[in-house]
């Protein structure tokens, strides 16, 4: 709470800049913030060392304060006037979502809309892995680590988690500036630059024009859709290149395969739409800015996919629930997993065929643990179970299936971008209280990874007397 | 093969009663079957016992060639001019999807919709069973009654599979005329009965007038809706009940959940769709008729639920994946597989809040072994991969979302019905034929449980020397 109110001081920078009166609400929920933080830090402060579940709990209670406290400048500056919309707006904004309530986001001033879009920023490595990495302590936080990173394994890149967090950390920030920088190069305007910068640097999606990166040019789009694709693969990768272990970044596995998909998409959706483009060019720019764009979960959009074939927007779905690489910035279910769960099935098969022989299931060269198989398979299951319930409850507004379907989808994978009623030109203000709050629930659910949530709801954690 | 010709003597018989020439095709085909059976005996007749992969394969074979004699009638009277729709309905037949190209079914002639409505019986128990049923051997086919039974464990009811095929098959026989003679009395002409009868056994759905079910009185309906529930219990609990152990039958968890599964479906789809009826009877009448056809993947209609909310309809596309018990004569996942799914993510959820703990999965009172788990979780997996690749090839055809992931889901599981332009009201004429060809793969990798249908598709299989 503390570092989510020294975060604010940054839009209310950006309200002084461009004299905006509608800064103070950042000062006040700063000051707000500060106060709890202090009272809660003397009275909770003592043993810091975390087991599992305390881990996992701690992690989604953050994730939700912040949230209520996160949406305060939204509801208290009157430009998102009720509380529910301005949770669902943090809260798409925290998980890097990209949803939205609002139909014109121009009408925001700056700074507010700064702040929407520095939420993508923010939640991306977590508030929480934020502070191991600023304050180091001696316990070793790694039931933190687990719950807050995307992907089935938490690589230990250097020894200590502080030191882990803060190499993630530093990797980030370089690649946000040189993405901001080339924004800037291409032509687009400073403010815009930064705000679409936070936005490839979630994979959220938060825009701040009217037709969203429809307004920028060719180049620009360009850069945004090559950008998404590097936010979409795993960091440790980077940090490889980083130690100049060049071979084996480019031996990665699911890397590999991340590519394969992304090119393998883009070429039949370009020649699935050819005749819908005046030109080659037009056609490829389209399908690599789409495809890039909904395979890492960011949801920008340059034209209206709702209206390609229907080959394209099947394969754009799937791309939705496969998403991009573990340890990436990208929501879904995760191309690792995927691969995992391919590779047990094609094991399972041979069995079948030789029911005397034993296969070991490998995945980036090593050998992966049944556990490790089987905890991938029941995240599968367990994914497509929340799918299933959240559609259940969506459902209840009698909306079309194409728009309860990827609505449900959309928020699950933190994407920010469906088909239908909520595909480029719609937006979120069409549904409910009730339905709002349970895509707020599967923002959270999906960002986190299901399991801290579950956690937080199960009686058995509470029980335990330890 | 020699087995298909007798049974083409029934529709002959039929062909006799009602004074159609058509029939002579009957024969003549027949004949065709018998020339082929004798041939591939005196050539291949000999060792007689199988390995996994030969069961596999034989069964796979098997269903193709007495699909391609069984289409032979309806193509060489001319009733289906085409040879690939004949294949279609065949094949929907033996798999008891009752999906149809016809779009009116009172045109064909009696004898000829007489053995349409009879592949539905045959295909049930697979010809192959039948097989073992009636010709004794020394040697144990089980790995032919693995690939033919549909669930996830064969449960050897008697030792020897040869009487365990026989009670299977005496038991069904039973039910079926139960079925038949309780329509006749609540006031159904006698063919339609029959061909009814034959539908709700083999949870088909081929119907024999214009209108379906819809046809029929209050009392038949209620009547179909409850032999259609009784299809889908796994047919070792009839067993149980055979040999008077009722306790061990009831205490069946799968039949359990199944039983909570509709109770549960039907009161939200009731209080969904009251408003669209005229009196609390008729929209339960409805509501109880429609979850009944579809989760145990019948397919027969009474009225057009396409019209109901969307709440209703996720309901039936959820029911339509699950399915009903294994070991019945229903398509889809199968409710144990969805049990075993879904508890073995809770042991997870456990063991990732109690790292140290170890827990085993219990299925109907006994332990399962780790295998067995994750073989019902490949074949989850496997099961999505294929919709998804069935949902690319048919998107090909650039229908609407509603219809071209229904038609996947709908022949995959071999429910027959679908939504929006495939619903109660429409068929299966307006594919092309490379979709009409998918669907054929599809329904038959659906009915035999996916495994027999890609071993036949595997180098490996076909490498062996042994």
């Amino acid at each position: 709470m503390i570092i989510e109110a020294a975060l604010m001081l940054l839009p209310f920078l950006v309200s002084i800049l461009y004299s905006e009166v509608v800064g103070k609400y950042f000062l006040i929920v700063a000051l707000l913030l500060l106060i709890f933080g202090f009272i809660l830090y003397k009275v909770f402060a003592g043993d810091s060392s975390f087991y599992s579940a305390e881990g996992f709990v701690t992690v989604s209670l953050g994730w939700i304060v912040l949230s209520l406290f996160g949406a305060l400048p939204f509801y208290l500056s009157g430009e998102i006037p009720s509380y529910v919309d301005a949770i669902f707006e943090t809260v798409s904004g925290f998980t890097t979502t990209g949803a939205t309530i609002l139909s014109d986001v121009t009408k925001l001033s700056k700074s507010i809309n700064f702040w929407r879009c520095f939420t993508h920023f923010v939640g991306v490595m977590g508030v929480l892995v934020l502070m191991l990495a600023i304050i180091p302590t001696k316990s070793e936080n790694m039931q933190i680590m687990k719950a807050e990173s995307p992907g089935p394994q938490v690589g230990k890149l250097v020894p200590k988690v502080a030191d882990t967090a803060r190499t993630l950390y530093l990797i980030y920030i370089f690649l946000t500036s040189i993405a901001i920088i080339s924004y800037k190069l291409s032509g687009m305007p400073l403010y815009d630059s930064i705000c679409i910068g936070f936005g490839t640097a979630g994979t959220g999606g938060f825009v701040v024009t009217a037709n969203g990166c429809a307004d920028y040019n060719y180049v620009s789009q360009t850069l945004i859709a090559i950008f998404m694709l590097v936010f979409g693969v795993n960091f440790n990768l980077y940090y490889l290149v980083l130690i100049k272990k060049f071979r084996d970044a480019l031996s990665s596995e699911e890397f590999k395969v991340y590519i394969g998909i992304v090119l393998f998409s883009v070429a039949i959706i370009f020649f699935n739409v050819l005749n819908q483009y005046d030109s080659y060019n037009d056609a490829l720019h389209n399908s690599l800015f789409h495809v890039s764009s909904i395979m890492t979960t960011t949801g920008f959009a340059i034209g209206d996919y709702t209206r390609w074939p229907v080959l394209s927007q099947i394969i754009l779905l799937t791309l939705m629930i496969c998403g991009a690489c573990a340890g990436s910035t990208a929501g879904g279910i995760k191309v690792s997993r995927v691969i995992i769960g391919i590779k047990s099935t094609i094991n399972e098969l041979y069995v079948q065929l030789h029911p005397s022989s034993v296969k070991v299931l490998r995945f980036e060269g090593k050998a992966m643990a049944n556990e490790t198989v089987s905890t991938v398979l029941a995240y599968i299951i367990i994914y497509i179970f929340i799918c299933i319930t959240g559609i259940f409850l969506i459902s209840l507004e009698n909306f079309d299936f194409a728009t309860t379907i990827s609505s449900v989808l959309e928020t699950f994978n933190n994407i920010g971008l469906g088909l239908s009623k909520i595909g480029p030109k719609g937006n979120f203000s069409i549904f409910n209280k009730f339905s709002k709050s349970v895509f707020i629930i599967l923002m959270l659910t999906g960002r986190l990874e299901i399991f801290p949530i579950i956690m937080l709801f199960s009686k058995k954690t509470w029980k335990r007397s330890r």
